[in-house]
Order: structure tokens, then sequence, then C-alpha cells
């Protein structure tokens, strides 16, 4: 037998229910604040991932490079934000807007370990807001992004923010951590000390214990603003409060890319099976990328959540889905002998566009039933021979168990108004 | 600069309408036939694809193949249905319903050269029903096929259709065939000779004019049907009548894929720059592949259209979008001094779930006019001093032109009333 990929997973039955669910939910809080879709390729060249600057573990060892047949190289996207501001290279969109509100939601690849929630085909939601810097458009970011947890029902949902502001306070910060942390080194563990030269940043969301102890009094990157970061954190946090967003300021607060500036920020809510105020995604602005990548000099900002954990929050948190995934009706032959009157008012109910389906076997009753059953459907239509002769067909409510018989124009009278 | 992968494409702004307005339009057909949907991974271990008995150019030829940091051997799919195949077996979903209806649609992966609405990273939208043979199933499939392209608000739908018939049938067939070209072996094209040995049957569907005339006269599948098989062709047309499908039958019609028997098909339609009559997509039925992936002995039939092609069709062809995309509101702000009063009024009207946009820069009034209009807003929200000092705000209908000065609660009012 055949198995799928190692760290990928089928969407059946049941399940594309809560998929379909959390993206109406997405089209539904975009649309509000007026972000479009974008959709990149799933293949980019390698280089658009694979930058100088960008020395995340993510990058550097998760990522899947192959040659194509004209050996060029290239990577499966392991995250959707290079790919976005790719296009609007590629594209000249700054040519046509001063800012590009856009959104994407997709596959996504890294070779990871597998485990709950984590695979190597993942799926995520992101928006990228293109163009300036202005605090504003950083509020409703973190707004969009926290509205759209508590559209899809979790509880409790908080922000957490940080700033690691400009370039000039950023490396002024980084300086003085790096004093710090430096006279631990042989403390630290393994991958702290080898991101002490890399990225020491990132230390500071280490999950080793002794780490944590360490970092406890290491400085922090408000310590060390510039006066323009400062307003900007400022304005931010204002513009959050008009807003009406619940935030806490966590200065310990870094994101696992390496292009961020300014503000960065996490959403946070109440997951039982993942205990409290779990982070379920995240973003900030990153200012580099965009010249980076060829383009001119352009601030943005954005943020991503990883659909497949939102996927398990929403069963473990027992969300109810309104699902309308069922049956107008499913039509019962007795036998062959009926099969072609039945097939007619088949085809006549979906031509009107009732959702219609019948046991293609023409079986038993009750495996017929139990298919009908199976498919939740509203009405059951029972054609045997007096029906057919009479040109009639038995209606049977399948909640109120009301039966009746009745002609094809009274089925499709009733059908029209119990059901639109 | 970096660039997109050769062969692959961005969807942007007006574009990403038309992907809407196609996917809006599975979702309701496939609905109204009760076929649910199926999501497998875009990679899938290289033997789901890369089977002995599947000998055409794409699987040949124009796979993406590539090693994963474990050695695994993975592909790209190419096409929707060994996916699903693999997921059935995988997940015994055989052992739950002996019909399984499902549509998938997403990104494929060929290496071709690119041309216009052929592209490396492509769409296809399919449909399989798995489970049993009937020829009322056959219908069904062909049905929605013929009903998508035609709910798409295509001209001229019809359904070409042909039997290759049962096992025994096809080989009866083969053999007449390779009997009556091998004659001619040194007249045909390469690409045919080579066909002569690994599949024979595609030289039916040459394109090259020389081939073509020596096939006029080679045998037709149609003459070699065993009994059982022409009953089914016969049902399969009855039905077909019964529901309503205009078809023709097309005694040269095969189909790219090495794997099917019985009843083949395609949808054709008229497109004024492609010529008339094109194939937008067909299908088949297959009955060896459910055990050479390793499940058991199953009879399915599917087809798949590629989304790409009726992209463009839908452009050329000019059909209407019904588009949905505006604003209900933009706010324009005179100065920074109505700032927080209108991003009040922004943050409660997307309470509300009112569309609603701004300019984040509050520049000239003529600017963030444009940018209102540019979004096709419904209403202008304007505030000036005065609206701030009265608690109002001056409410404009870009389309009647009707202006008034109300206050807030008039404002949501007016909007519930209008909009909703």
């Amino acid at each position: 037998m055949v198995n799928k990929v190692k760290g990928t997973y089928d969407v059946l039955n049941d399940e594309i229910k809560i998929w379909h669910y959390l993206e109406d939910k997405i089209k539904k809080i975009t649309k509000k604040y007026n972000y479009t879709e974008i959709r990149t390729p799933i293949m980019e060249y390698s280089n658009v991932y694979h930058r100088e600057s960008e020395q995340s573990d993510m990058v550097l060892k998760e990522t899947y490079n192959f040659k194509d047949k004209g050996n060029r190289d290239l990577t499966l996207r392991p995250e959707g934000t290079a790919g976005v501001i790719r296009s609007y290279i590629e594209n000249k969109t700054y040519a046509t807007t001063d800012l590009y509100k856009v959104y994407y939601h997709g596959p996504m690849f890294r070779y990871e370990r597998p485990q709950k929630g984590r695979y190597r085909q993942f799926s995520q939601f992101g928006c990228e807001a293109i163009g300036y810097k202005n605090p504003l458009v950083d509020a409703e970011v973190i707004k969009l992004a926290s509205d759209f947890i508590k559209e899809i029902g979790l509880k409790n949902v908080v922000v957490e923010i940080n700033t690691l502001g400009d370039d000039k306070s950023r490396e002024n910060y980084l300086n003085a951590l790096v004093e710090y942390l430096t006279p631990y080194k042989d403390e630290l563990s393994n991958d702290s000390k080898e991101r002490l030269t890399r990225n020491p940043l990132r230390i500071l969301d280490s999950k080793d214990k002794n780490d944590q102890k360490i970092i406890e009094n290491a400085p922090k990157p408000i310590d060390y603003l510039s006066e323009e970061s400062k307003k900007y954190f400022n304005d931010t946090i204002n513009y959050l409060k008009i807003f009406n967003v619940s935030y806490k300021i966590n200065n310990k607060l870094v994101r696992g890319l390496d292009y961020y500036s300014e503000v960065v920020f996490e959403i946070l809510a109440d997951l039982k099976n993942f205990g409290s105020q779990n982070a379920l995604g995240g973003g900030g602005r990153y200012e580099s990328l965009v010249d980076e990548l060829g383009g001119p000099k352009t601030s943005a900002i954005g943020f991503s959540f990883g659909l497949d954990r939102l996927i398990l929050a929403i069963k473990e948190e027992e969300i109810e889905i309104n699902d309308n995934n069922y049956l107008d009706a499913f039509v019962i032959m007795f036998s062959d002998n009926e099969l072609n009157y039945g097939l007619n008012i088949i085809n006549e109910l979906r031509d009107k566009n009732f959702i219609v389906d019948f046991d293609f076997k023409t079986r038993a009753f009750r495996n017929q039933l139990r298919r009908a059953l199976n498919n939740n459907s509203k009405y059951l239509i029972i054609i045997g021979e007096n029906e057919v002769n009479n040109k009639q067909v038995t209606l049977k409510n399948t909640k109120t168990e009301e039966e009746k018989i009745i002609s094809k124009d009274e089925l499709i009278n009733i059908l029209e108004k119990e059901i639109r």
C-alpha cells in the first residue's frame, strides 16, 4: 500500500467543514478591512527565501529545495511573505498604490519533526500592508488579526506586543544584549551558544530553562529605543486603545524571522489542551525585505496564522460549526421499474438547483434509507409503482415525519416554499 | 530583481475576482450533486504517480521529482486522481461507503513548455465517483461536468463520448490497431513510432497531419466491444438522454492517461479565440488504479478541468462576473484633528460588519477622494471640524450624489437600511 508523505495529511468528510468555516471567516474579516486576496506560486526561485540576512533555522534547515529539469534552484515556499514581496516588486505594484493591503492563504512547506498540529505541508493565512510606515497601519493590522481569532469563536483573545525599534535602536540593543550574554556563554544551551553570534535576538525566546534564568535580567529592547521608535510604539498602542484591542506589552517577545523591526506582536487565546494563553500567530513590521529582493526601499507590516493549529483549536474547544452541508431531498425508488420516472424528477430538481441525491443501485428500501439518513436529507421522495402510475411522489419530511402523496408540481412548490 | 519561476503566475487584484467566481461555481455544482470536497497533499511519494502501467509522457517526462532531507522520493502532484485514490485506500474509505463522491481543486505541477493558458504550476478542478460500476454513475458524472461549464456561462456546451470497452475489448482492439498501424510504421511521426510499442492508443489523437491521414481508416474501439461493454455504453447514452445532456459520439476520442477503460469523454464549448468546439476537460472510467496502488479491486470514474484555461475563456468571452467587491463606506477626515473621532466611527462600523476603509495618512481631500473612488465605495463619510463639534458626519451617496449631515446614530440606521 502507498502511504501519504510523512508529515502531510488528507482532509476528508467532516474535517473539510471546519476548513470551510475557517476560510469563510478569513473572507469575511479581510473583506471588512478592505484586504484583497493575492495568490503567489508554491514554488519560487530559492533566492526569494535564501537571503544573506535571513539566518533563521526555518530557512537554513527546513526548506524543501530542489533543481528543476532546467537546473534552476527552486524552493517550496516555507512562508507567505517573501513571495508576496517578490510579486509586489516584479509587478511594480508600488507604482499603482501607496498602500497595498493583501491577504493570502494556502499550503506552505517545512521539513520539521511532525507533531500534534505541526506538519511538513501546513496551511497559513496571512495579511501584508505594504507601502508606508504609519502606526495607524500597524494598529489596523493587529486589530484585524485579533478580530479574526475572536470571530472564529476562541476565548480570551489578547495581543502581546513589543518593539524592537528602528535599525539604530536595534543595533544598540543587540550590542548590549551580546555584551550581557557573553560572560554566560558556557552556561547557555548549545542552540543559544550558536545563536550568540548568528542571531542573538532569538535567545530571548529560548525554551531552555537555564537560558530563561540567564535572560531574566538581560537588557530590554524598550530601553534602547530612539525617540522616534518610542513615539512610534506609543502611537501604535494609543490606536490599539481606540480600536478596543486587549493588549499586553511583552518585553521578551521576538519573532522567528530575522527581518523584523519596530512593532512585533502575537495573538493569544485560551485553549484547553494547549495550556492557557497560547500564541496562535503573529507578525511585525519589516523594512528591508522589499529592497533586499530588488525593489524600492519600502516599509511593510504583516502577520500569519497557522491554520492547522486553529483547526485543532476549533475541534478541542468544541466550537459549533454552522453546517449546512445537507441534502434537500433523497429520492428512493422501489425498483428499476421506477428508475426512469425517478431520474426525470431528480434531473428537474437539480436543474432548479435543489441538492438531491439517490442510490444508483436502487437496492432494498432499508439500504437506500440508510444512505439518505447518512446524508442528513431534509426530505425523502419515495417512488413506487403507484406513484409512477398516478404521476405522483410520496414526500416525507425527515424531521416532522409528516408524509403525503402529491403531484410533481406540488412537490416543486413545496420544496421552493420550505427550502428557499 | 527576483522573478517568479518560469511558467508560474501571480493572481492579483482584478483576476482574483474571476477565480472566486469559478470557485463559487465549483462549490454550487458539486453541492447540488452531493460531492464533498477532499484535499490531498501537494507532494506524494513518487510511486503514487510513477507506476509501471502508466507510460504517458506527462508522468514520464513532466513531473517534478526530488528527494527530501530524509532521502525519500517525492513528486509534486501532476494531476489529482492518483492522490485521491491513495487517500481512499490509506483511509479505508471503501469500508464506510460503497460509492464515494468527491471533488478537489487546487494547484498541480508539470514541467511543460509554457504557452498561453498553459503553466508549470496550474490549477485543476476534478470529481471522482469511486466504488462500483454502474452506467448511471457515469451519466451523473458527465452531466455534472457539462453543467459546470454551462453554469460558468460558456456557450454551445457539448459532450464528446467514446468507449474503450472492458479489459478484454480493449486488448482485442489494441491488437487490431497495432496490426493495422505496423505496415505504416516508417511513415508515422517519431512520437507515434515510439507510441506504437509503448501506448498505441495515444496515436489516435496525434496532432501530426500525416499520422491523422493514416489513422482515418484505422479500426475503431466500438467494433471490438464485448456484449457487456456495448450494453454499458448504450445504457450510459440512454441515461445521458434522460439527463438532457447534449452529446456526440467521437470514435477517435482517447484520453492522455493510460488507465482508462469503458466510457471516456470530453466537454467542449465554443470559444472565440481558441477556435470552435474546444475541449475544456474530460475524463473516463478507470478500473485498475485502486488495486494497482494496493487497495481492493474497485471501479471508479472521474474527470478534470484545467482552471487556467477556463479563466482565459471567461475573460475572452467577456462573461460578466457579479462583482460585489466594493466598500460600503470610505471615511475622509479633513485633518489629524478629526482622526480620533473618525477612528471611533470606523471602528464601530467595522464591529457592525460594514466594509469600511480610510486613508491612513489623512492627506489632501482630493487624494483621499481618489482612493475612495478607486475602491468603488458606495458611501463617503466626510468628517471636518464642524462634524466633530456637532457629533455628526456628512454622508454622501456616491451614486445619487445625495449628501446630508446626520448624527452617528442616524448614520448607522441609514447604512443598516440601505446596505443590509
